[in-house]
């Protein structure tokens, strides 16, 4: 198959609702986007599923589908998609963990599972109990993520992500700290858990004397003396894109969930600290550097990434959500001037809907065009949810999408002969 | 998530085919339904499938979907399905079978696998034989079905599905009887099996006595002197809609079909003596208790059902089926005067397609409409099948809709952080 290339732009969260501020259309309905209209015009629309109608993914999820890859296969739980969030990473065997920041009395009573939901200072907390060392030899490293939150990884011999974890699940008064148990029989299950809970213990003695915690006690603050664990889970191994479908893949992004994700399968992932992940992030120079990537010639395959729509979802923010679907619709302007449509094919999604007035991620579909060269050209010419009810995309998966656009570009195997 | 309420109205067997009574309209597509036209120009529609193009499901079965289940998971084998489709109730531990009445010679050969087609005198032989108990203490539970078909229940302590049954599948002639063996090595499957061919030989000392088979013989007539059993199966333990999604659910609706898959499920089942199943239903009352039960606000989902079109169908009735749909939209039209579409999604589909010309179910997809409040809009104003068929929930299967109605009621869990 010839070769071709392919520019990916992802609007994180860009798929809304009819909204009452925006005389019941969408943000991307209401915004002016000659350029995304255009881009719909010269190929295929829809809105597609990020796993199947109705399922919510997160940002971590809704990209491991955008890179073609199945969620459920990837991990066996939840801590090793934080652990990429943080940007740690993860060895074979390694048991990683989400876990919170939180208030505990000396009984293991739980005051807060969010420790007042800190938002300064848990960086040094964190580092003040990563690298411990447990009696067993096993190793434990923390790091700190938005507010209370954090991810851990026990590395050693013999783990297993079978254990329950010290998460009590619930706000309820009184309750405590769950200590972990093993899930299933094995030796490497139950010194799993006694792990585990050395480390809480460990870490308790070391964070309730932090300076940092003596300030939040003496400011009436709850205090972080506590690091509380769930979502278990182990890496399993997994092929990288290059591996598969042998295209050389990079990711142009300020969001270090999807740096990391995009890590994870073997992408190049580039930053630079004018992404800020934020309304204010450079979008020229996220432009600038994709192009970049696809002249010089050294990528089959470059993503750019935009966080910012789905910031304004979470806030309930439809004209910020707007505007910002305006500027990226400006800069989708200046990669048409720089690339042409027949030699590079340009694909716009997102990774899932963040409708404004639900802020939160929903299992709704999300706006897709691929555009570009030879392909085949439905009736849609208006980027929006609505419009793209009746486009060609419609009801497809983010997996779909993935596929069809290795085929465009000539990185796929034929099943038979 | 913030949570909503939603209803949801069930016409069974809705779906059908150009007919040439309703100058080559559908029943739907015939009627006068302004109520259901205006749910669908508020929301999203199309055809969906119960479970894929082509799959033909009866009740029970287009239920279990429409409630987000899959059939296939729930039961072990089909006997359980052709035991709810009789009426019976399964226990924890039953093992149930398809059966036929069919002819067999005294050395167990098989002359007709189906006694003749046998429409009548049907009750009277399932009735002669139902309710023996076996030698070991377990009880066998027979109930009639469609001409030659009847299910079979056995109940009792240590049963097991794991076993051959006693159809030899096949016209051929000479083909004998099954004698039923275990499939593993299991003492519950053993003594099933065992059960199965007392069973088999009891009914047959009755059966070929009977008076009903008596006349048949005078009248040159296949006798029904046998109980052909395949299809062996237990109910499985499902995790209720609660469990599942942490939903309350309700169910209104006079088929006792759809009431035992409702309560199977784990909703709580209403009905009343005036709910009919049939055309003179009170479909008034249906309306007045769903209201309520939503107006109550204790139900977060309520299930209304209306049995009508599909006997419409089976019948072949299209200008009853056309007027029930009429009856049925005139009944939509109360509930949009007391349900505010802003607070409340309203959910139209059907269990499977009953087209008139095919007097039974067929794969076609059903009429399905989402509306309310924030949901999008696809271009489609005017309930029916060929309408629909360019709209945006077209293709779409009853899980998929009904995990996209937990998502807009806000009851799932999103995948990934």
């Amino acid at each position: 198959m010839r070769k071709k290339q392919g520019l990916l732009i992802i609007l994180d969260g860009l798929g809304d609702r009819v909204n009452p501020e925006l005389n019941g259309m969408t943000p991307l309905e209401s915004a002016k986007t000659p350029n995304l209209d255009y881009i719909a015009s010269q190929g295929m629309c829809g809105n597609v599923y990020p796993i199947a109608p109705g399922i919510r993914v997160g940002t971590d999820v809704g990209h491991l589908h955008i890179f073609g890859y199945d969620s459920n296969k990837v991990y066996s739980g939840r801590g090793p998609l934080e652990a990429y969030s943080a940007g740690m990473k993860l060895m074979p065997g390694d048991v990683a963990f989400r876990g919170n920041f939180g208030t505990i009395e000396d009984d293991y009573t739980v005051i807060d599972r969010r420790a007042g939901r800190i938002r300064k200072g848990t960086k040094e907390l964190a580092t003040a109990i990563n690298g411990l060392e447990l009696s067993d030899g096993t190793q434990v490293f923390v790091k700190e993520l938005t507010e209370h939150r954090l991810a851990i990884v026990l590395r050693g011999k013999g783990l297993s992500d079978k254990i329950s974890c010290t998460d009590p699940g619930t706000a309820e008064e009184g309750a405590k700290l769950i200590i972990p148990s093993p899930l299933d029989g094995t030796s490497s299950a139950e010194k799993t858990a006694k792990n585990l809970w050395e480390f809480t213990n460990r870490a308790y003695e070391i964070l309730k004397e932090h300076p940092i915690n003596k300030q939040r006690e003496a400011e009436g603050l709850n205090v972080a003396n506590v690091v509380i664990a769930r979502g278990a889970g182990q890496e399993r191994d997994i092929p990288s894109i290059k591996e598969l479908y042998n295209i050389k893949a990079a990711c142009v992004a300020g969001d270090i969930t999807v740096g990391g994700i995009a890590e994870l399968v073997g992408m190049d992932y580039f930053c630079d600290d004018s992404f800020t992940g934020s309304f204010d992030t450079n979008l020229k120079g996220k432009v600038d550097l994709s192009i970049n990537l696809l002249k010089e010639k050294k990528y089959d395959w470059v993503v750019m990434h935009v966080k910012a729509t789905d910031l304004a979802g979470h806030d309930n923010l439809p004209i910020e959500k707007r505007d910002m679907i305006e500027k990226v619709d400006n800069a989708i302007g200046m990669i048409l001037q720089e690339i042409d449509l027949n030699k590079c094919y340009i694909t716009v999604t997102a990774d899932h809907s963040t409708p404004c007035e639900a802020r939160d991620h929903t299992g709704d579909g999300v706006p897709t065009i691929i555009a570009g060269g030879d392909v085949r050209k439905d009736s849609i010419n208006s980027a929006g949810e609505s419009q793209f009810m009746s486009g060609s995309l419609n009801n497809l998966t983010a997996n779909d999408i993935f596929m069809m656009q290795m085929d465009l570009l000539g990185f796929t195997d034929k099943v038979g002969s």
